[in-house]
């Protein structure tokens, strides 16, 4: 390959390896084009089972991959661990921080992060699960507070530690509640001595009068019931108005002392969009156009997390991983068929979701599923989930060495990674 | 259990839950008596494996079983996540960070820690490796050098970030040059468009005329041989004078210039050793009698790496898990003898070292071991070396799955774990 040769093919800068980035780059493949994936993390990480390393159940490489080998064999893709931090859309150029990359196509897929709905100040008491780093900070805080309880000679004090309140009755939410209210029922349970970790209180605030809003009214209802089975005390139709140290204030003045508090209330779209100069919503999305791509600006494309789109019917696309990996693959056609025609066409395509169904896990063989007109719930639903996880993590040995911590977890009720890593605050 | 029937018991404090004080507390058993175990982790790690979780070959929990889970069968058994601070041996009491313990019989079983032979400012520069932190920081350390070496435009800084200097060319100086040497050129090499991986200089620094030189000459020679023909350079015969951010000095005045320093040239006893006031050796470790007794505290034992310990021929016993584990076992079966007997005897058994061989491992098929008067090298000892850390790995879970990871990467020429889970200084 000649440096002329190079010097003619079309530049395409992705920013972001998640599930649109990378689908993105596995189906885009052109000879007169040449990739540049920029990610500021170097693995590719499968976000859905991030609650599993949060409650001790997989390890952090379990659900990581390093992104450099994911794509090895793709000579025409460089990896680079950088991140943007502004653009220049006008001149075709994305400042990194280090660096500056020219392009001739652009595509956004930095997802999202915790949104704090205006209060930043809550993170530091109320951490989010966003990254592997969030995941093992909170498991290596919640481990420690049963070991501080252990050593409590104070009954209050003791219960507090032993409180874990989740913000956010969504799929995130529910899922921690869950694996929390299992990890000290059937985990911890024969391992102390003076504390019994069954009588540690898991409590999840919603506001609405429901988890999972988003689904049917009676799968919500039988979300809810499994829950509470695992013993997770649900507050319904109440808000946070404060968080604290050590401590939740609802908005009817009522406070829960909390020895963990866990953020799963809100997303938002990464901030750079801010930088892009285009309308957004009020979560820091970028409105595109049906094709996904930026209004006035052809070539840049949003995908995933930091996208509105809309659904034939005008309601927003969700935030989930297929919708994302979708976008990726509707993106990659449209550039490699104009790189291929040289020219934009006068119409491209539309970009259309099609919804392979939802479902969220909450333990042990509870779980909700609804895909098409059917609904399932409890151990089908949760062998559907199980089924579909490992298909679509990434990797050979990740999907083997998952599927054996799970069987192991089954079989045993032990949890491998009940691992405080570093002492956070030592 | 009446409290009553408490107040009789004898209590047994160990401190530490190594290889020593883990192997005293599954050996120790006596319905007279109950046992507090106290560790500044949750959980036992498998020290002789932290390098290769270092090196991305393994994960953290792989390595590392929660203590309570390993005891959680055994009532007679209290763990605390805890550490102690001070002793009052004349009042046989331990004061810990919360908390105090009075006790019938106290063993020192805190193990070691990385010692700078008087420079402790070096460590800033120049991790050591004896904690799970230690191995995180370390494998995220060295990833990232490698992709600051990618974006790096400066051909001197970029030589400067893809050299690792290991200082010390004992058994984990020479595991870790050869780990991160089959890194380099085997795993990573694959990865990188602008870098070559291959070129990367790892450098061993090693005072003695040859590596492991507690070795005979002729396997140490074989080490050494198997090392360089993984790539690393070793610099035999020298010391290091001083080690600054990004350098190391030698004593031959030379400068070596290096994005990352490891050090594994000493290990001391635990520092709290100094408040035990009885007489310690220049490392710090606890002089004791042959039976494992401090002088004059026939009630308190000294185990593992922080006991100086005479062989029949008065040369050290050796600082490896072996060891550790019979003393934990002899010192064991002489308290529940001696609750049993309600009486100190006139004359107590003296520890016996057996010696069940010596080796270490260089890389994929290439090892040294030493057993009896057999010497095996090459990719027999390799073999060897792989079973018995297998054997002796504690938990089920553990075994298969550091089988399957080592299987994986032995034939795939792939580490799992490259991830970098928080970037250091960020």
């Amino acid at each position: 390959m000649f440096p002329m040769d190079q010097r003619r093919k079309r530049h395409v800068v992705v920013l972001g390896a998640g599930f649109g980035g990378l689908a993105f780059c596995q189906q885009f493949r052109h000879p007169n084009a040449r990739l540049t994936l920029v990610d500021r993390t170097n693995h590719h990480l499968f976000q859905p089972l991030l609650y599993q390393v949060a409650a001790c159940g997989l390890s952090a490489p379990d659900i990581a991959q390093p992104i450099r080998g994911i794509l090895s064999k793709r000579r025409d893709i460089t990896v680079q661990f950088n991140h943007a931090v502004d653009f220049n859309l006008a001149k075709k150029r994305v400042r990194l921080e280090k660096g500056a990359l020219d392009y001739d196509f652009l595509v956004l897929a930095m997802g999202g992060q915790t949104s704090y709905f205006g209060h930043p100040e809550w993170e530091q008491f109320a951490p989010g699960l966003k990254t592997l780093g969030d995941a093992l900070h909170i498991r290596s805080q919640i481990l420690l507070a049963f070991e501080q309880a252990e050593n409590e000679a104070d009954p209050a004090e003791r219960d507090r530690l032993l409180t874990i309140v989740v913000v956010g009755g969504g799929p995130t939410g529910v899922e921690l509640a869950g694996a929390f209210a299992e990890l000290a029922r059937t985990v911890l349970n024969r391992d102390f001595r003076r504390i019994d970790p069954t009588k540690a209180r898991i409590i999840l605030i919603e506001g609405s009068p429901m988890v999972l809003s988003h689904l049917p009214p009676d799968l919500s209802a039988s979300a809810q019931r499994q829950l509470q089975a695992l013993g997770v005390r649900i507050r319904n139709k109440l808000h946070v108005r404060d968080i604290r140290a050590g401590e939740v204030e609802l908005a009817n003045g009522e406070i829960i002392r909390a020895g963990n508090i866990l953020w799963a209330a809100g997303v938002a779209a990464a901030p750079l969009t801010k930088k892009l100069a285009v309308e957004l919503d009020k979560a820091g999305r970028v409105k595109v156009n049906p094709d996904l791509s930026l209004p006035d600006h052809p070539e840049v494309f949003a995908i995933g997390d930091l996208a509105l789109a809309l659904d034939a019917t005008g309601r927003p696309i969700p935030g989930v991983s297929p919708a994302a990996m979708q976008m990726g693959r509707h993106v990659a056609k449209i550039i490699a068929g104009e790189i291929v025609a040289g020219t934009k066409p006068a119409a491209r395509p539309g970009f259309k979701y099609w919804d392979k169904g939802t479902m969220a896990t909450i333990g042990r063989s509870a779980a909700v599923a609804w895909v098409g007109r059917f609904k399932f719930t409890g151990w089908f639903a949760w062998l559907a989930w199980l089924s579909i996880h490992l298909i679509f993590l990434i990797g050979f040995r990740n999907r083997l060495a998952v599927l054996f911590q799970w069987t192991y977890s089954y079989f045993t009720y032990k949890r491998s990674a009940r691992i405080i890593t570093y002492p956070p605050s030592r």
